[in-house]
Formats: structure tokens, sequence, C-alpha cells
């Protein structure tokens, strides 16, 4: 019952119309830890610079999060993004990016933590997301996700990594994208022919699909007012996803509908507060509680 | 247990990327009568012209439909629609309209079913809406559907009718364009504001969302790759809805989710085929199994 999460660690300046925070902890392996520690230990491994504050660190230390594959490189900076909402912030504008330690080499999995069952590769170069997953020895669950400048830009290495893994967590758009189909469900038998056993497609406030074999189920968003900022919804719903199924120690369709449900409820914490305003020191009652009420909307005995 | 429909009888002429028909029994009216039907029996309320073929009045009664209120008005021309859809089928282009028989006077609601129970007023001139729903005795449930036209022209119109009804079935554009917000709990709740007391705000391929005084509850669409023709869909959607809840005898946010439940199901066998192909000899059983299979995906025990 081990996770392990490779992705970005950021500083984020973002503004939406509910309000704006300026250097505040961000980056896909954060929201995606956060998520996840609800259910199994976390154990991260993300590359940051000498500029990484010690107060970042502190956060994620108190929840728990393993962090002996954070590595704090000399000479570097850490990655930082300023983005901006509008309208009904379903997509966020990217104001400014420093890559920084991101544009170097890849962080590396230390041995201790290479034994690791589950494993989440968020959104990167897919060959790094290769060269990552090969240092883990034998994971049982693989899940990866990626962006358009990987499916535009480098979209042989993208086949590949998609044959190595076991799911895939993407947002309708980019899936759309990959595939060329307009319609989510053609998208993902697409994707499923390339090699996954499962896809999950994020449809932001609309819910999400999940496609296998057994054919689609789609569940609705957590429906809320409370939208203050969208960043990290995806990376919450991996996380609260992969938790879940590395907790249950299996995959079948049934179990991987149930996690969606446990994903789209981590992601509809996310967005009620910048950064991890919300996420932080929301406790796992707390969570719970929102399942029920999420799960008691869709009972229909 | 009377359910009254007013609303358009339309000959129809679509194209969508699946293939295409011409002159083919439409209109909102008639994909709300065989979505209802299978729950209650429907009284009509519409006017054609003498065009109006044999065979669609024969398809009308064969389903069991009250035709009392059908009225063919001499020297008239039934409504006809020509639409197309493309890419993902999200929306109708319109080609060409005759509006015929609809830019003369309203139907008339004949004596004999003015007594009915529940009534729904499908999109056309908020005032005819308020006309026609003069002209039954005593309804316990009248909803309306309306369009941007009469938001954008109509408006003080649409506000008058909106407060003798009590619920409102609308789609999330339209939502948008009559309340000035992008969030769609926020338009919900403006309508309700406005004289309902719900709002059923349908969402395409993304299901639908009910808002009352208790909060929101949104359900997906059901699943299926099987869209010829999307015509129908929402008015089918509005059948199933208002059968249900006129069969329950009554509408508590509870019965409301259920009823939305069979909406959606309704809706999801409209769009497998053009026209009515799918729904003419639709069994109940063939519809129930639908419904089983669709809460069975939503099913998280």
């Amino acid at each position: 019952m081990s996770l392990l999460v490779t992705g970005s660690i950021g500083i984020d300046t973002v503004a939406s119309p509910h309000g704006s925070v300026d250097s505040v902890l961000g980056g896909s392996a954060v929201y995606f830890s956060f998520a996840a520690a609800h259910y199994v230990p976390v154990r991260l491994v993300a590359a940051v610079g000498t500029d990484f504050p010690a107060e970042f660190r502190k956060t994620l230390e108190d929840r728990g999060i393993d962090l002996a594959g954070l590595e704090v490189r000399e000479g570097s900076k850490t990655f930082r993004w300023t983005g901006k909402y509008a309208g009904d912030m379903n997509e966020a504008e990217t104001v400014a990016v420093e890559l920084n330690v991101l544009a170097e080499r890849g962080p590396t999995v230390p041995p201790a933590i290479a034994d690791s069952e589950t494993v989440f590769l968020a959104n990167t170069h897919p060959t790094l997301q290769r060269e990552l997953l090969a240092q883990v020895t034998a994971p049982k669950l693989v899940v990866c996700d990626t962006m358009n400048l990987w499916i535009d830009n480098e979209r042989d290495s993208l086949i590949e990594t998609l044959d190595k893994v076991t799911g895939v967590i993407i947002n309708d758009a980019e899936s759309r994208t990959l595939t060329g189909k307009a319609h989510l469900i053609d998208a993902g038998e697409v994707i499923l022919a390339m090699g996954p056993k499962f896809v999950m497609i994020k449809k932001g406030e609309h819910g999400a699909m999940l496609v296998t074999p057994e054919g689609p189920v789609t569940i609705p968003a957590f429906p809320t007012k409370d939208v203050r900022d969208p960043t990290g919804a995806g990376d919450s719903f991996a996380g609260g996803t992969l938790g879940y199924l590395t907790a249950k120690g299996q995959h079948d369709p049934q179990t991987l509908a149930h996690a969606m449900v446990r994903g789209t409820v981590a992601a509809s914490f996310t967005i009620e507060d910048f950064s991890l305003g919300r996420v932080k020191n929301l406790t796992t009652d707390q969570l719970n509680q929102r399942v029920d009420k999420f799960l008691g909307m869709l009972r229909f005995e």
C-alpha cells in the first residue's frame, strides 16, 4: 500500500474574479499529494531550487508526505507559474511561466521508495515520465496525465508512454486532441487501444467519465457555488482517485468508478480557495461527509 | 392524473453527420408527448395546416395521444423547420424556417380537457403561454420552456409568465442569458426568485441540474455513442420528467430528482435516430430497462 507521485512543485501567483494570491505553494505533485494522503501515505518525487521556502516544506511535512524524493537542487530555482481566471473560470490563462528547475534533468527516485506499488506520473515530458517509471521496481498500478504541448509536439514519445501505463487521467480537450474524436466515449476507446486498461476523462464543472472495455461510466461534479480558484482541481482529482485505488488494492471497473467519486470530491474542496487554503487542514471526516452527501444526491432508490 | 402539453407540431428536414431526413414528423409537443405517454395519457394542444399528412396524425393516434386539442386550420400551412448538425452536434443550425400556422393566433384548449392537472407550456411567445394557461381550470403543476428569442425581445412578458408557473425547464445557455449569471447554480437561484418553485437546467451531453430552495442536484447524461440526431432531446426530457411527476402526483425535490432521471433517459432514446425513429415503437419495458441501467451506473453502495 505505497503510492509514489512524480510531478511539479510550483510557486504560484493566481488571480480570479474572487481574489488573488502571490507566490503560494502549488504544483501538480503537491495538489495530488494532499488529496491522496487521506487514503494512504504518499511519497513525493520532485525537484525544487534553493529558493523553495522552508514554510512550504513544512506544509508538506505537516501533512505527513514522504519527502525522501524531494530534491533541493543547488544553483537552481523553483518552478514559478502566474495564471488568471475570468468568466466561468473553466480555463486558466497563463500570464507568465518560469520553468527553472523543470527545464533541467528530471528528479531521481531514491532506492528506499523504488518499491512503490502505485505510481502517478503527473504531466511532464513523456520521455521523462518513462525515465521516472523505469526507476520503480515493480509497480502494480501506473497512471499518467499529459497535456496538449506533448500531444502536439511529442506524440510518438507520448504513445510509447501510454503503452506502459495501466490508466490515463486526462481532460476532455486533451482527449479530443490526442485522438481526433469529438465524442468522449470514442476518444476514450481510441486511447484504450493505445494500451491503457482505463481512461478517466475530466470534464471540469461537468464531472468525469470513466472508459474501460466494460463501457463508459459518467458522474457529475459535486455541485458547488464556492469556486474561487480552479488551480489544482485536476491533480486533486487524480490524488483522490489513486489514493482510494491504492488503499483498495484493486482497480476493476467498479472500484475505478468508486475512485472517480473520491477524485471528484477531492477536487471540489481544492477549488473552494486559493492554493491549499481549503485542503491544508481538511479532515478525513469532512472529506467523507461530502462523499456521503454526493452519493446521497445520486441515490435514486 | 391528466397531462396537457401545448407546443409546436412541425414538418422537419434534418441533416447530421449520420444521415438526413426530409419532411418528417417533429415539433416540441410531439417529442414531449411520446416521452410522457409512457407514464400517463397525454392531451395535445396545437395547430397544424391542412397540409398535415394523415400518416403523421395516425402516428400520434397510434401512440394513444388525445388529439381533441389538435386544430387543423383551414387555409393555413403546418410549421416547417430545416436544420443541420455538425461537429459535436451540440447545437442545431437553422437552415430554413416557415412559421406558417405558428405565426397566427394560438390554438384553443377544448373545454373537455381544460381540467388537466399538469400543463407543459413548450417554447413559444410568453404571452401566448399565459393565454393558453388561462384556459386550464385548476392546474396543480405548470412548467414552461422558453428560448433566447423571447429572453432577448420579450423579457417583461416572459417574467410575467415565470411568475405563474411551478417550474421551468430551460437549457444552460438560456439560463445564463436570462439571468446574466455564468454559474448555473447562481442562474437557477435567480430564476427561483422570479417565482418558480424549481428549475431544471438541461446541459445536453453533460446531463442536467435541478435547482430548488433545498439546493442543487446534478446528474450526468446517459452515456451513449449512438447520437444520430439531437432534435427533440430537450422536449423528450421535459416529457419524461412531467410524465413521471404527473404519475406520481407530487413534485417535492426528491421526486423532481427522480423525474429528471426519467427525462434524461427519454432524451437518450430520442437522439439515437432521426425524428421519432427510435421512440415511436419504444416499449415501456425497454425504457425501464435503461432507467435501471442508468441508476445502476450511479449506484455506489
